[in-house]
């Protein structure tokens, strides 16, 4: 199965003094690559939200910086769920410019009752959408 | 009356590869300066909400940029209320670096019904409050 | 001569616990348009810069908040130049989403020589290239 | 020997709509930590960058969230070095709210030389200063 892909641009209030992407904000791409491949997998979140009262926080995030990006150059999103278990889901994000990789992001997301925040089951349509995206 | 005075520091991540604070930041630093006026001058804003079921929205932003602010330099947020009227406030934010205007912003506020979203007057004691820092 | 468009969609961490856009980002939005119609004006801001060694700065930027911008949804940045000076130029950014006029931000930029930081001419090819964005 | 201790509050533009602190915005309260540190430690970074022609970037970041943190709370950044290589630091900064562990953050830095962007020792006086706050 191929990887969910979202292209984008360095914008320059994303860059710090260094003249590269400060270190936060691949975590913000993590967040959107997310965003688009939910949409991509099952129509976006906000209806599993509504219909099964239920919320996403994240818990952890790893990021590995490989390469300077800069502003104005273009890159890619390279989303897949390297773990979808009951209640969380683990997701990797490489940013490539071209061939070559600047970054890895991993994030684990855990499912939470929107009142209880306690952890709740994946609800299925969510669960097969993104199978399509397993790594 | 003295105007409501908070000191900063200006942080790495707000600077852009010119090495200066990013334009937008300038919006960002006038609503901190406006939160911590509010904490002095009636004990912060979450009390007249919740109490009388209103929000305040900026209606309109202009800044003028007279010197660049650069990383790790302290500032200072001098705020004055210019107006203060039935639904909506007016407040002038200077940021000064020693003795220098690094810039000015003035940002005009209205008072809402947090569920018509209809313009509401500022509650007395908001008003009483704003007073003190009245320009 | 029609204004410059760039679509664009509201990202998460653009948005505050109000749920809508938080104010400072219209600046960031109307910087996004303006690196956008540089680009296609005249091939970006880079190679004048180089060239004629000379830098862009801000000098002056107003915003009017129409409406509440809200996460995920599309918007257009639709821009345009109000005036072209000597050494300054004033850019209009109305930020639409579908019909409706969501905010209007007027942005005011001054050239100057990156050396002694004073005001310079703007070029002649960025010149001729804002002309086709003249409102 | 104590850990250094660093005290924020939480600004509104630093929370998302769940009206909590965004995820990736603990990387940037894991870099206001580490320059406070360096201050402290050394007086701050700019001076061994000038003098030995180095500098230093992230080569990884690891967060581990463990509770929300609000608009307006009050937190600490806890940060020690966990360790000092002879290239490379990892320091931990813990985002504690009163006596609760909020978030972990690990971050590793790697000490280049400006211009060959190779691996560079740490300056001798910058390894002193750090084991003031070694684990």
């Amino acid at each position: 199965m191929a990887p969910f892909r979202h292209r984008l641009r360095v914008r320059y209030h994303e860059c710090d003094p260094q003249g590269i992407v400060f270190n936060a904000n691949f975590l913000t791409f993590a967040d959107i690559a997310i965003t688009e491949l939910y949409r991509e997998a099952f129509g976006g979140w906000q209806a599993p939200m509504d219909e099964h009262g239920i919320d996403m926080v994240v818990a952890e995030a790893n990021v590995r910086y490989l390469a300077p990006l800069r502003f104005d150059e273009e890159f890619e999103l390279v989303a897949s769920l390297v773990r979808i278990g009951r209640t969380s889901t683990t997701t990797l994000i490489v940013v490539e410019r071209d061939d070559e990789r600047v970054a890895e992001v991993e994030i684990r997301h855990v499912v939470v009752d929107s009142e209880s925040r306690r952890k709740a089951p994946i609800p299925s349509p969510v669960r097969e959408g993104l199978r399509r995206f397993e790594a």
